[in-house]
């Protein structure tokens, strides 16, 4: 296996949490976003949507989308396991893992997406054209908030955000949190306890600095 | 199980085409989403996101998002695989049936949400309310064409969404489909032949009728 990947990019971060979890080392090759390597035509030929990060396998074959990657590595390396173990604890991480990342991840990357000056043109990730819409990133804001006051609400309830064990979930929910606080300044409000300790717990684990 | 639903909810349609490719019969509850009971003390007791599908398990738990849904389905009734079989079959398909969900599904539903008269203040379904953004439909709408374009290119090189085998990505890409024509009036364009011609293959399985 080795992996595309940019340092920057949220969604990397995201595979390479993941594979320091699982304590697997694997070559990494980088994509300078920054000068739109993304968009090259040998980058294209592995990814066609331009978006890192990319698993590619022995055989050749490339996986892009981070859940399906996370998928890959689960198959192929069970243990510890970080998707669930049982039928029923696969289907509760997986519905926990999308929500924080429809109801956060994806919103934090909307508002940078429709603001940042760098990105105009350019609203959405991919191979298409798209203008920004500075209203929309608004309500991205709004959104990251409300996905902090419901974490809040979950995590007082439960140690991790899939439930009693460390998963997945909670690397999705984790680099969301910091991805806010680096790229559309917006921290966990104090009174957000139970998100806080969930927060300084799992920013202590070791995976979570995987460069 | 049991499985909450709405006849017109797209996101159970797609639930309900899993189950009957796999031979399932499960008894349904129906959730009157035209008289709002999705918001009602009773259901938000099974599902906190006021959304449906929901699947509920004979010990009560509630797993809701589709793709989580599906999940359980897959490892408690793998015959015949809906979501591949290998660890790279089961990656590629996940990567298959997001992109027809992010990139098509997702595009049509915010369509839709940011325009339809009954739907003002309720752009994003949840339990949060925003308003909606005129632009944002727009925009979505050529999201809509490109993923025709792109579904089309991909068709013409294999058979169906993730490869040589029917799996649930072809089941997101229909739902999406038929969804487009019924919602926002956005039809395959003629010049698509290979998107054509999967949708007609596809279309004619039993299973697509299941309501």
């Amino acid at each position: 296996m080795k992996l595309y990947h940019s340092a920057s990019s949220p969604n990397s971060r995201r595979v390479r949490i993941f594979l320091a979890e699982k304590g697997l080392s694997i070559p990494f090759a980088t994509v300078d976003l920054g000068k739109g390597e993304q968009h090259s035509d040998a980058y294209r030929a592995i990814n066609p949507r331009r978006v890192v990060p990319t698993l590619v396998l022995e055989d050749g074959t490339a996986i892009g989308e981070v859940p399906a990657i996370c998928r890959y590595i689960e198959e192929s390396h069970p243990m510890p396991p970080l998707l669930g173990e049982t039928a029923k604890e696969k289907a509760l991480v997986a519905m926990w893992e999308r929500r924080a990342e429809l109801e956060g991840f994806a919103a934090v990357m909307e508002a940078i997406r429709n603001s940042a000056p760098g990105l105009k043109g350019r609203a959405i990730a991919g191979p298409h054209d798209y203008e920004q819409i500075g209203e929309l990133a608004e309500r991205s804001k709004l959104r990251v908030n409300n996905f902090f006051a419901d974490c809040d609400t979950r995590l007082s309830e439960v140690a991790f955000v899939a439930g009693q064990r460390f998963s997945v979930a909670d690397i999705t929910a984790l680099v969301t949190v910091d991805f806010a606080v680096k790229a559309i300044n917006l921290a966990i409000p104090g009174e957000h306890r139970s998100l806080k300790r969930w927060y300084d717990a799992v920013s202590n684990r070791t995976s979570m600095t995987a460069q």
